[in-house]
């Protein structure tokens, strides 16, 4: 029974399912891409790295690395690999949680604040760019959708 | 003036576009880490392999490098690295273009081809399993939604 509700639908259904990941695939690819080039070229920062920092900025007074592991989008983003170059680079600091021994938190250095804050901006310009010809109601449309779509899907995730 | 279209809307328009990016990533990340483990588990083969197989299985008579390269929308996919794993894993056949002797033409070798077909099954049971729980209207929709998205982006991308 289960398995019927799990594969429900026939092939227009497996067709569809195809072309949204592929729609997804792609978008993210071509916002993916360009993220990529602007940051490194003005700030030498990933889209990964950016992301791992953005988790920072959200919690000022520190953010524990399994929290960051947890919310991290970025399929390529190895964690342990990320700290490594981020501290290398004086970006963030870490020390041990105070609440739990076992557990690291790490914040910005002045100079990561600094240079987010200004890779930020840049981020914030070329997803504009990105943007630029979606009308505003297809900008709100999709974000509509693209909410009830994850939130369906995470549930599902969830549930299992 | 171009620049005024290119930043249109204000501090909540930036948001719109943060947050459809964050859940582009988050959607794509949810597939892409269920897909990439179970292609790899059963077959070895990681997301980048597999699409670089589908584009050969749409052009049964052979497609050449640069036709993939310029499909290919996974993120990490490093073209030349793909092609040397999947010729020593005996899946595909490279051979100089009768066309033109500067392009190489892929195809799959009768291994490659019977190893896409179990991959492709399972990665369309993957997807079921992803969006079991998204009703079929919410899956059309955002399907359209998706395209109208992805269309107004190309666009805007090819425009510069």
């Amino acid at each position: 029974m289960a398995e019927k509700v799990r594969m429900r639908g026939g092939k227009e259904r497996r067709k569809s399912e195809t072309r949204i990941w592929l729609q997804i695939l792609s978008l993210e690819s071509i916002v993916f891409s360009r993220l990529n080039s602007a940051l490194n070229a003005d700030f030498g920062l990933s889209v990964a790295k950016f992301e791992f920092l953005a988790q920072i900025d959200r919690q000022p007074d520190g953010i524990s690395l399994g929290a960051i592991s947890a919310n991290l989008k970025v399929t390529s983003g190895n964690v342990s690999g990320l700290v490594s170059r981020l501290l290398a680079d004086k970006l963030i600091a870490k020390e041990i949680s105070r609440e739990d021994r076992r557990s690291f938190i790490v914040t910005f250095t002045a100079k990561g604040k600094a240079l987010f804050d200004r890779a930020n901006d840049l981020h914030a310009r070329t997803l504009a760019e990105c943007f630029a010809d979606v009308p505003t109601p297809l900008l709100q449309g999709s974000l509509t959708t693209l909410r009830s779509l994850s939130s369906t899907m995470t549930r599902s995730r969830r549930g299992r």
